[in-house]
C-alpha cells in the first residue's frame, strides 16, 4: 500500500488523539436505519483499528433522530469500562438518565456558541443552555462519569454569519467551569479557515484555557477541514474529531456537511510523523465495508484512492 | 452568499497568483471531446472571473490526448498578447513549432523528477529529457516566449515510492538553468504532506532558488492538497496551480487524481485575507456550468456547497 514519505516538523506535537465520531455524528445523518448488529460491528472494527476513543451513539429523543433510537441496545453490547472510552451524547437530564441506566462511563453534551443556534437547536438562550447543562454535568460527575462539551457554530453560523471569537471563548469557559473536561470546538458549517482557527485557540489560551483542553471538530463543507487541522496542530491542539470514511454528510448533497475523514487526517499525521495509533489499512477496510452497507460512496479521498 | 470570516496571518504573503489549469490539465482527463466553442467560453469565463493566468491547451500529439487535438483552433480564438497570459503546454520541439505558429506567447514544458516516470512518460532518461528540452527552451526564449517548467512526481512516484528532495531540487535547477522562468512543483499522485512541502521549498532555497521562482501544483488524491497549500504559503510560496471545480479527476475513480480546486483555494485565501483577484461567485457559476456540460459532479467542495 502506498504511503506518504515521513517528514517530521519539530514544531508540531509528537502524538495526537483521534476522537472517532462516525457511529454517532456520522450515522445520525443517515436516513436508512442501520441495524444494531451493524452498528456494534462498526464500533468494534473502529476499536480494532486502533481508534483510541469512539463516540458510539446519542440518547437524544428518538423522535428527533430515529437512527439512534437504539442507543441503549447498542451500548448494551459494548464493554463500557474497557480501556477505550466509548462516549455517548446526552442532550439533557432525561438523556443522562438513560445513559447512566445503560452504564455509560463517558458522556458528551452539545452546546451552541451562538444565541440563534441555541434557539433553533435547543429552543433556549445561551444562559438557559448553561442552566440546563448544570445538573447534567454535576450528576454525571457525581456518578464518576466524564463529560465532554461540544461547542457548535464556533466559526460561523448560518443565521448570524461570522461568530465573535470572544463569545466562543466565553461559552467554552462557562462549560469548563460547569465541569466539562474537554471542549470540542466545532466548525459546524465548515466555513472556518486556518488563521481563524489559530486565532481562536490563542484566544482560549489568553483567557487561561490551555490547548490541551480543546479538541477540534472540523467539517469539510468548503474543503477546509484538513488545512484547518494542520493549522490547529501548529498551535498545539492534540485532539481531533474525525469520522471514518468522512461519514456524516453526502459529498454531493446541496449542503454537504461531511466531517473531516479520519483516513485523510491519518494520512497527514503519518506524513508528519505524528503518532496516533491507528492502522490505516484496517480503517480503510472498515470504511469500505460501511460504505457498502450504506450504499454510498465514501467521502474520504484516502478511502477512494486506496480501496 | 456565505463567506468565511477574514482573519489575517501577518506571517503569510499578502497576495498570491492563482495559475488556472482547468482548460488544459482538467480537460485532458475527460474522454468525451469538448467542442472548441465550449473550451473558448470556459477560458473566457475564467478570465472574466479574474484568474490572472489560464493555461489553455497542449500541443501534445493528438494521438496521446485526443481531447486537445484542437489546440490550434482554440488558441486562434484567444487574444494571446493581452494582459492575461494564456500559456500552452508544449511537449517537444514539434509541439513548440505548432505553438509558435499559432502565436503562443507563453509555453510550459513537462519534465519528470524521477528516472522511472521520465522513462514511462517521456521514454527518456533524466539527462535525455534535459537534452530534449534545451532547444525547446532556447528557441522559445529567442522568440520572446516565456517558459514555465512543470516538474512532476516531486513527492512520490508510483514506481519509485518516496522521491528524494535533493533530486527534485537538482532537476528543478537544471530546468531553470536552461531558461525556464518558473518551476511548477507537482505532487502528481497527491501523496505529499505539509512537512514534506515545507522541507522541499526550503531545500530549493538552500540551493539558491527563491520561493518566488516556484509554483506549487497539488493533487487532492489523498485529501492533502489544501493543507499542503497552507503549508506552502507559510514558506513563502505565492503561485498556486489550481483547477476550476477541481476538474481533472473523477473524485470517484479508483485512482482519483483531481487537481486542487480553485474555489477551495480561493475560500482559504479569502479567509486569510490574501489577495488573489478572483471573483468567487463568477468562478462557482462557471464551474457549475462546466460540470453540466461534462455531465459530472464538481469535485470542489465549495462549488458543491454554494451551487
Amino acid at each position: 500500500m502506498i504511503r506518504p514519505m515521513v517528514v517530521r516538523d519539530p514544531a508540531l506535537p509528537s502524538a495526537v488523539t483521534i476522537y472517532e465520531v462516525g457511529p454517532r455524528d456520522g450515522l445520525q445523518n443517515e436516513s436508512a436505519i442501520v441495524p444494531v448488529d451493524v452498528k456494534v460491528e462498526f464500533i468494534g472494527r473502529l476499536m480494532a483499528a486502533g481508534l483510541p476513543v469512539v463516540e458510539t451513539t446519542s440518547f437524544v429523543h428518538p423522535r428527533w433522530v430515529p437512527q439512534l433510537a437504539d442507543a441503549a441496545e447498542v451500548i448494551a453490547r459494548l464493554r463500557l469500562d474497557g480501556p477505550t472510552p466509548l462516549p455517548v451524547l446526552v442532550p439533557n437530564e432525561r438523556g443522562l438518565d438513560r445513559a447512566l441506566e445503560a452504564g455509560a462511563r463517558h458522556i458528551a453534551i452539545f452546546a451552541s456558541a451562538t444565541e440563534t443556534f441555541a434557539l433553533k437547536n435547543l429552543n433556549s438562550t445561551l444562559d438557559d443552555q448553561m442552566t440546563m447543562f448544570e445538573p447534567v454535568v454535576r450528576r454525571a460527575r457525581d456518578a464518576g462519569v466524564d463529560v465532554r462539551a461540544y461547542v457548535s457554530m464556533c466559526f460561523g453560523d448560518p443565521w448570524e454569519g461570522a461568530v465573535d471569537v470572544d463569545q466562543v471563548v466565553d461559552v467554552g469557559r462557562r462549560l469548563l467551569d460547569l465541569g466539562a473536561s474537554q471542549l470540542s470546538i466545532g466548525d459546524t458549517i465548515g466555513v472556518g479557515t486556518a488563521g481563524h482557527v489559530q486565532t481562536l485557540v490563542r484566544a482560549f489560551e489568553a483567557a487561561g484555557t490551555d490547548a490541551a483542553s480543546l479538541a477540534m471538530h472540523f467539517h469539510d463543507t468548503y474543503g477546509q477541514a484538513l488545512a484547518n487541522a494542520h493549522a490547529a496542530l501548529q498551535v498545539g491542539i492534540t485532539t481531533f474529531d474525525a469520522s471514518a470514511g468522512g461519514l456524516g454528510g453526502c459529498p454531493y448533497a446541496e449542503s454537504a456537511t461531511g466531517n473531516l475523514a479520519t483516513e485523510d487526517l491519518v494520512w497527514m499525521l503519518d506524513g508528519l510523523g505524528i503518532d496516533h495509533g491507528v492502522d490505516l489499512a484496517s480503517l480503510v477496510e472498515t470504511s469500505v465495508w460501511m460504505s457498502k452497507v450504506l450504499g454510498k460512496e465514501p467521502a474520504s479521498a484516502v478511502v477512494r484512492a486506496l480501496r
